[in-house]
């Protein structure tokens, strides 16, 4: 299988899953299929989190991410052969932040390795082009400082947050998707609604869909989510 | 099962579902495990409110709250093996309003003992954030002012009216839930439609989806929707 | 079983069906499931009007009304064991206006009788909070003055369009239902219309999905939606 | 069965499905079905056209007029015998256009014989009523003025597009439906785009989603989308 | 059967589908009935890209070009045969640009020929009508000018890039088809991201979904979503 990769970044695969339960007692060993699909991944050095999630929109998510996406690709099509109905999902590339220098920022960006925190949310988002509030028609040094501003209110939760924001200008349905990973579900919601105060997000930021989930070892994930053999 | 507790204040599972008559049929002891899953969550001190749901947006509904995502989720998951059809869901935690300082009332708001009345209604909202309407950008002050307006109405209904306010900013796909109890079902028409009034939503707020159910004893509400054994 | 009567007006389900034709074929008796549910229905002082739908949104309507909104839900659950998937549903309260002092109008409005004319329309509506067309932010007197010019278009088709509007703020995703009966067709399409050109309309109004039916003896129905026993 | 006729104009429904094909393969005759309900519909003064929809929001349409809506009822209904699933529908009635008194025109426009072209479109569309661009809150002279100029462009096709308004205000979600023939696919195009700059599209019109089709003789239809028996 | 060819341009279908995974174990065969229909199309002189699409929007995408919309419908009804469930599609014609009087490229536009890449991705958009940005209201001489800077950013990309745009005015639910093939997944991501802060997208642009895939000799599409025989 030929890889497909990015010239920079990686692919990132935000996957969620209804369990189908009927299926899942008819066949034995969708626990293993998934453990294994999740192991093979990771022996191709590209990383999975899974998580179990609250309320209705899915009951199982992984995010997968990596350098080949025609590797993610097959782990996608791994997962299909697991009790898994397919409720949302979504695709984007890691990227460097256009507005910062800093090589070491960059790094982290765009090769991160994701911790195992408690808690787990992700959204996809993108920014307004409206006549009145158009992003994309403000000059590149006002974007770099009102950036600068929003990144700094990310920056105060370090050590309590953790945040992955991915491209998907061109891949999906929104721009960017944002991954935030804490021990306390409050900070999660805490950081969230301090910078929708910011500008960037009170008067340029659409979002779409936000899924919250509880961050797991892949055996345990899956026993939450009933999916254990 | 490792609990996971938000720093402050409990979570909150609105739930809706569906009877799958056909598996209802085919499968009985529904009602009992549905039963047994709240027994068992009210035992590890939790609360879970039944309802019968108005129309066809769902038959059944749970409003589970407490102090532990990880409890909550288990006690999603044991639902999931009673024949119900998830409809829709709403993932918040509950929180002190920022606007006051009354210690009693926070604390109400952050552990609150919900009563059984007649009557339940739950919807989601959002501050706007139109260029011309812009709730995030009105200074701390302003936005107190408002909202103390906006409480005022809602205390003049103190006594037939409760209502709960939960948090779901980065956690859902709006930024708040609403859960009002009351056994006049006209009261909670005349409730919100009287708040539509006030500036704070009148100008300021964006609606979602809402509910009307009528609130039961577990045993009862479920007979109610035909899952009795 | 509790009733649960609003303390003025009555609770109004406006329910949507398809037919479900396998399970028709399979089990018969499904129309006598529906007539039994209508005729102990009306019994019960409530009233149930029954529709065959045009177009694919439905196949059959019931408007059913009266003073219990236990009844009215126990009425849809007598539904959901005839072979009908539910489509949509909308969930009011009869209420009087607001804009009007006549007793006598207000006790129609409250307490409606309906007759059986050939067609049927309804639709939910709500009014807008724009910053730029507010009705929320108008004076009580400028909004009576609209509402009476509003009024009397309604008033110029008196014998040929009965009109009802229930409330559902607070109870459904928008605020009021409109539900108009009459024996021409033609003439439920002129009303909308000429009201469109009218302020309140033209300025005020979001309107939800339309849907229309030919109103049937409720045996008739059945047989004309295919579930005939 | 009663008929239920407009008092001017004819009811119209374009009706759009999905082949089942399971249950195609498991009962035979789906074709005969479909072809004897529509013959019985053309015996009793009532037309209907058949295509076959390009992509995947349908594979079988059929647009039926006449003058009884209850005769188009049964007919939805007959075709619901068939190993159809239905998929969209639209609901509306033939009407005279109010900004003229050509009565040729009018007649054309209320009771229509429909001619066999190669490609078909459907969309349902809606007049604007924002602040800023409000069609409603335009004098009956201004608006005549505009369609004026509509209605040329319209002409200027004449002998390669043929055009029918048809009017849904009050009966579903949309306030017009536009269906067009023409047997250069092309050219339904190049009208579209071509009025998009009119100012009656350009500044006032809201569209709804578009169906393309080959119209096709009943049974060439049926067999083109796998229902051949 | 009659071919329905445009009298300029070719019909373009994009086609995308999940595989249904319990159909394809009961009937084998499903892979080769793809590869058949491919054939059968480009022996018939159209062309058909397949890839493997990346999240749960789709498994497997097809499109399909050239110049009879009877043959396209027909590949599209041979594809119905192989265990995949539609789940989106897009129906346009190739056209040339208003906006260059260049034939070679006008001749690009109309008649293709696409190459085999690694990447592709497709979305639809329109053009915006609102009353403060007003596409369809600006003088030809102004929209030629903003295309001529919009197609100098497309152009930049010459080489790493292709991308075709294809009209659906009329024909679909948004006005254009954006295709784009690329190698380097992230130059994707790269022009549509440049592209979005140049006037013509800025300002004047609506977005529809956007899908992603891994572009592939058919064979190797179908084994990578579980569909080899």
């Amino acid at each position: 299988m030929e890889p497909v990769t990015p010239s920079e970044g990686w692919g990132a695969l935000h996957l969620f899953y209804r369990v189908d339960r009927e299926r899942a007692e008819r066949e034995p060993g969708g626990a293993k299929r998934v453990l294994d699909a999740v192991a093979s991944l990771e022996a191709d050095e590209h990383q999975a989190l899974c998580f179990a999630v609250l309320g209705h929109k899915a009951d199982f998510g992984v995010m997968a991410l990596g350098p080949d996406l025609a590797r993610l690709q097959a782990f996608e099509q791994e997962l299909a052969a697991a009790p898994l109905a397919p409720s949302w999902s979504y695709v984007s590339l890691t990227e460097r932040s256009e507005y910062t220098s800093d090589e070491e920022r960059a790094r982290q960006r765009l090769y991160p390795r994701l911790p195992l925190k408690n808690a787990i949310c992700f959204y996809p988002m993108s920014k307004r082009r409206d006549p009145e509030a158009n992003w994309y028609a403000l000059p590149f040094e006002e974007r770099k400082q009102l950036m600068e501003g929003h990144g700094r209110i990310g920056r105060s939760y370090a050590g309590r947050v953790l945040q992955l924001i991915t491209g998907s200008v061109g891949l999906d349905d929104w721009e960017w998707g944002v991954t935030l990973l804490a021990d306390d579900p409050a900070v999660l919601k805490e950081i969230v609604y301090e910078m929708r105060f910011d500008e960037v997000s009170a008067r340029y930021a659409d979002f779409g869909p936000f899924f919250t989930g509880l961050l797991l070892e892949p055996p345990e994930a899956l026993r939450r989510v009933g999916l254990a053999d």
